[in-house]
């Protein structure tokens, strides 16, 4: 392992971080943005914050000063991304940790509610243990929102362009379509990375200023349009996006909504595809396997939200239910998590199809979660083959994905070894949460104080202890496809806050890096023998 | 296709099904068992069933008497298989059907009934949709149980020895041990699977002899050895194996649950290793890593299951904990679903271990269910193999089991595949189920008359709306691993009558198909590709 190198690569992340901190401090003046009076404990936080990511900084550099020359081979590479979120993570937090503002109404920001309200961040996955956002300093709800646009940022760049050589959907981007990203030589991986950073930091710009003309003011343009293009879904509103809709003399609300939703698609379509639409080549688009099944996926969810939603009675008109059902679907689909409607109260074939979209995710190469849509596609093309294997056993057809054959040999291996890795870890982490988190838990019946649903507010009996198994599966799906809101206790009027500290900083904290860096950055980095061997 | 040789072979399944009726028929009359009257309905049913197979073995035979001279290839093994099971469901069901006993209290036996509950027995499931045992005509119930004997009879000879080529556990078994099982040419394998139904037939006359000592009568000892034997699960009294310890002054309760937990186990036992075991060589037993696996889940199992339930106040002592939950473990480990206390009240973890126990499933080449514990243990020595080719990609180890490598270059691919067809069945039967079955199934709030728990009653709010989701997951897995009981609506005192017809016939018992015969013989069946194929 050459550490050295590993140390450098370390220490710009930390100096990416604590420079985009500064950028979080004016919005502590009450000149610029919607704070009230100048946020001292916010700012002196951010201050404080960024100083440390720099004095970190200087140390790592001073630590790797004496680095081989070797170029970065594949351990040194998975290395450094496992280690960088995970110190990303902590620095990240900092802020939250030093800011007084969340404790002022006994709300405490422990270490373990720093850590996961960071970690929620960077991993674009939105959930939050802030139970009233309205009372927390503004720079420091910028800066939260900073960590989505930073998080995104850096899966685009570095999963689409310097590392995309392993997982399965770049190798399939790239087997399967023609264009400036066929080859992969590390120049062209470079140029790709910068274009698709470009293509990113571009949305969330015309983003922000659609919504700025729809009505929000800078700061909650900036805010959403970064939980938008990352696919997070930290809001500045308690009611998420509902609270647009709560304001209908400010607000043109289904404008936004279906803005975001649109923001939303764009944010979970491959990048490649994104750039080949700036070249106007519409064409490719929809020859795009991946991109048809993710229109289609949520197209037909949608339908199906209508339907049985208007047949129990939860939305009461067609328009009602599209308005609400499609933009929850997209919302789930993509692992934003934004929230319209309090979909915890549907009925319940609604309920279990928003878990499982849980699981679906975004297309590769986007800034969405989850298992992410080709993998599906695959999967399902694989069962499909072997099927006819096991009557047929010396006829061996060639997997095919929009009509040409893949080549990869061990692409299917490797596609069934994935979601086995994901079925491992829900259901090992699901039986340590049921087991270690306390019933307690579960027996607040109070919907936390602060919270209303632009439709309904919250019921009592929702949060009961008969959910305890299916409420900790969906804070564990939520939790590893970076989504945000789940079912019962961590629905959509509700948080993460009543969990115990142990399950925010060992479960689900772990569980949102796992499941945004693909598992095996973060799996290596706990096994001895990675470390060990050369 | 062969068809002349697939009829032909179905016959032999039509007539020894109708051959097995006549042997349920004595126990209509009062003189040899618990009869209290000669039962006239059940007596006709059995004999018009037994009439009706015989019908079908003249009209198959005669169908099929041109048939081709070609051996049986895997395409005809699989369609033999499949199709017999579809048929003899359809048989077996009859005596159900045509039987008035199960009417006279409201409780009719539709044609969905019937189907489930012959479907139940054959594949070993133990699922029940007969609220009152006790009303049922005797000689209906000793046809029920004996469903359980023919079969696990069926699935011993079946898999372990004629189809045996296929399954990776029994490709594993003969890869692995030395022994009359190491080779497979026809006369070996029809050698073997003579000496297996000897096995499974002698260990179940020991079985009833040791109830009958223990105070059982011969009907509930034949019974109860057929359900134990073959991990089936079906009783003769409502509350299944908890009715001894509800008479304490005629049965020795606590003797009668140990004896059946240790049949359970060997059931649940690959049975060449009981082979090995009248060889007495007792050694071989403990270098099987799949057999050490099975008995070290349990046992982990169990001690969690007391350790939880003592601290939840589910047991009030050590020696209480230890007997219902080592029997309850036992139970739905070995797919058997016998209960001697009602686990649906137990704490929240208790109940999710039990639901991820029914994935375990016996040992590959036992009458037990499930996934088959050979294919978990696979499952992990792949992943573990992968973890370490995802940052060493050029090094490639061998799949070893207890110490040898693996020969089967798709045994990976494979075990994979299992689990990927099985995450597909649940997910999506799971979606059919809370979409087609109503709401109005669980708001019965009342618990089934004539049932109560030996322990506890059922409580009424066990089985409420908010437990759909999870009960419809723990019903497919009850189903498809052939457990029988699950959760709420499914519990330990509950039973499947409250489900729909369509739910009922449609999915549970193509699922209880499924999971028997391991997926491949039941799916092709519904491939046109399959039959249009040579």
């Amino acid at each position: 392992m050459n550490y050295g190198l590993v140390l450098r690569s370390l220490s710009f992340v930390a100096l990416l971080t604590g420079g985009f901190m500064l950028f979080s401090l004016p919005w502590a003046s009450p000149s610029l943005g919607p704070a009230r009076e100048f946020e001292q404990s916010g700012f002196l936080s951010l201050l404080y914050s960024a100083g440390i990511c720099f004095a970190v900084w200087y140390l790592l550099r001073f630590l790797g000063r004496n680095h081989d020359k070797l170029p970065m081979y594949r351990k040194e590479a998975m290395a450094v991304v496992g280690l960088s979120w995970v110190m990303v993570t902590f620095l990240g937090g900092l802020p939250f940790l030093f800011n007084e503002t969340p404790r002022e109404d006994g709300l405490a920001m422990t270490f373990a509610d720093a850590m996961f309200e960071s970690q929620s961040g960077f991993s674009t996955t939105g959930a939050t243990v802030i139970t009233d956002l309205e009372k927390v300093d503004k720079c420091i709800l910028f800066w939260r929102s900073s960590t989505h646009f930073l998080g995104g940022l850096g899966i685009i760049v570095l999963f689409v362009a310097i590392l995309g050589h392993g997982s399965a959907g770049k190798a399939l981007m790239r087997a399967e379509m023609p264009g400036p990203t066929k080859e992969g030589s590390t120049a062209r991986m470079q140029q790709t990375a910068w274009r698709f950073a470009a293509i990113y930091v571009v949305l969330n710009v015309i983003l922000a200023l659609a919504l700025i003309f729809l009505g929000l003011d800078l700061f909650d343009a900036l805010c959403h349009a970064f939980g938008t293009m990352a696919t997070g879904g930290f809001s500045t509103h308690n009611e998420s996006l509902g609270y647009f809709a709560l304001h209908p003399e400010e607000y043109k609300a289904e404008w936004i909504e279906m803005t975001v939703m649109l923001f939303m698609l764009l944010a979970g379509t491959n990048f490649t595809l994104l750039f080949f639409l700036v070249l106007r080549k519409f064409r490719l688009l929809w020859f795009d396997v991946e991109w048809r099944s993710y229109l289609g996926i949520i197209a037909l969810a949608t339908l199906l939200v209508m339907g049985f939603g208007l047949y129990h009675g939860d939305f009461s008109q067609w328009w009602e239910a599209f308005r609400y059902g499609s933009f929850q679907v997209v919302a789930i689909v993509t692992t934003t998590g934004y929230g319209t409607h309090d979909f915890d109260g549907w009925n319940n074939f609604g309920r279990g199809l928003l878990f499982l979209l849980m699981f679906i995710g975004g297309c590769a190469g986007s800034t969405g979660g989850g298992l992410k849509v080709i993998r599906h596609v695959l999967f399902f093309k694989i069962l499909r083959l072997e099927l006819e294997q096991s009557y047929h056993p010396s006829v061996v057809r060639p997997l095919r994905v929009g009509g040409h054959p893949v080549d990869d040999p061990d692409l299917r291996k490797n596609i069934l070894v994935y979601f086995a890795i994901a079925l491992f870890l829900m259901v090992t982490c699901w039986l340590i949460m049921i087991a270690f988190e306390p019933d307690d838990t579960w027996q607040v019946l109070l919907p936390a104080e602060g919270l209303s649903s632009p439709v309904e507010g919250p019921s009592a009996e929702q949060i009961s202890l008969d959910n305890k198994l299916i409420d900790s599966a969906s804070a564990i799906a939520a939790t590893l496809n970076n989504i945000g809101p789940g079912l019962g206790a961590i629905g959509a009027t509700q948080n993460y806050s009543r969990f115990t500290w142990w399950t925010k900083l060992f479960l689900f904290t772990p569980l949102m890096m796992l499941g945004r860096l693909e598992f095996f950055p973060i799996i290596v980095l706990v096994l001895p023998r990675f470390w060990r061997s050369r």
